[in-house]
């Protein structure tokens, strides 16, 4: 991983730029909430084929007005494409050919590789900086949207040398605004770290919700019993289907190298349980316990 | 599961009972503060064999007193014993011949079968209450110790007929004490309830934690990136092996059973993952996503 000393920034426009927020979701809309409020964009122009997602975002006030992608466009300094990764890579380009020479866009998808490839020859490519900010949480849609999501997380900038110097500065500036950390690296090296720490957490809950949920069948009480520790395992299991079926699709390869990992050593697990063997089980939990120096809390 | 009405509880003694509480770490500690503040208890003895344990549950306020097992039996009222399950199997027997006929014992180990099974014929059986408090967090020792662990959670009590009516009284005082919901339920069908709800999730997160302190051999910075998600699913993996190694050999059929059908829908996922393919994904992400009506939050 890269981490070079940050760029010097250029200065912000006076009153702040203009922003176009594509998709008014978790993380458009919680960008947007804190972008405005700490004064990046003095404008942000909600865009969302939703309609009834467009209207809360405006009367909740994430937004200050709602327009079409084109005419978001037109008006817009910075373009910020937060939808799902399929939709980010077929959008792109549309965006790329219509964008100005002072305009950047910038894409907060999970997965990188296939997006860059998909723009890696567009003439444009230059405006285009793509972002990964390291925040969410289990819920969607603008109604989720929060202050403060991101405060202190990390934000990864893969491949800058693609994109025009003030393009990365702009985007730079955005992710300062959310006080976030930046964090460079090439495309294919994030979509192979975030399988890591974050798709294979996802699949993990699925599937365990998916296995209690089936035993709940027959027996209706059993979630009378679950406790803080099935809680925290199981919560991201709510995370939307819309958004994580594409970033399966995406991260196939990393994903499915991740979870070979991770079954062989359920395996083991499940071997010593059924053995009932102590000095194997005390010795695996303890090598897990190591985990105790890298989380907070 | 077997929920009746609350047994119209006996008043509790004026001024409160003497405690024993026999293991000074995580639960007997957080149970000692809140039982002595509440006034269930009058007097809460201590005893711990590890002496620095000990020490610090007087030093910090969990114990009025220390004592060794001996002395704690001939004082206490209620003799709770919070240790980890295999040594609450080993103690037991020597506590229950010598308790006197109004005293009470109860445990809150998290695995019943073995333990019922070991006292089953003792002569003094109907004076053992045998309970598991559904609460706790990932760390352990007297200084893990919390008022309000407890509140609003789940207390079963199993094989109820087995034990004195006086008993079963006092131990239900006991966890109103702590504003515990009360639930009754066979051992065995205990053990099958908490290996979905409780075990599963510890050798997922156990199994997780591994897999990528593993792949951080080589890619020093890859927890520089670990957002909440990681957080959430990887927390239990702090949980302690000295606990959950007994937990497993114990409780080794039910989780071998879980531990199966999880295997089994996750080499489903891992399948579709592989063809990318949209819809059985987005389908088995819609369905693990009922999660929602069950977890708060």
């Amino acid at each position: 991983m890269d981490n070079p000393a940050p760029s010097r920034l250029p200065e912000p426009p006076a009153g702040g730029i203009v922003l176009a927020v594509v998709g008014l979701g978790l993380i458009g809309g919680s960008m947007a909430i804190d972008l405005k409020r700490r004064g990046y964009a003095r404008q942000v122009i909600g865009v969302d084929r939703d309609r009834l997602h467009a209207a809360t975002a405006l009367r909740i006030g994430l937004v200050d007005d709602l327009a079409e992608l084109d005419e978001a466009m037109a008006r817009a300094d910075v373009i910020l494409l937060a939808v799902p990764v399929n939709v980010t890579i077929s959008l792109l380009p549309t965006v790329l050919d219509r964008i100005g020479e002072h305009q950047v866009v910038t894409d907060v998808a999970s997965t990188k590789q296939t997006l860059v490839e998909t723009v890696r020859h567009h003439p444009h490519r230059r405006r285009f900086v793509t972002s990964h900010p390291m925040a969410g949480t289990e819920f969607s849609g603008p109604w989720a949207a929060l202050s403060g999501l991101f405060d202190s997380k990390a934000a990864i900038i893969c491949d800058r040398d693609d994109s025009a110097p003030d393009a990365v500065g702009s985007i730079e500036r955005l992710y300062a605004a959310l006080n976030m950390r930046m964090v460079h690296m090439e495309a294919e090296r994030h979509d192979m770290h975030v399988a890591y720490v974050s798709h294979i957490s996802h699949v993990i809950s699925f599937a365990l919700a998916i296995t209690v949920l089936d035993k709940e069948k027959d027996e209706k009480a059993i979630f009378d019993l679950a406790s803080g520790g099935f809680s925290s395992t199981a919560r991201l299991a709510k995370s939307s289907a819309d958004m994580w079926t594409p970033i399966f699709q995406q991260n196939s390869e990393n994903v499915v190298n991740v979870l070979d990992a991770y079954i062989r050593k359920l395996e083991e697990f499940r071997r010593h349980i059924a053995e009932k063997a102590e000095k194997p089980l005390h010795d695996l939990i303890s090598d897990a316990n190591r985990i105790r120096r890298v989380l907070n809390g």
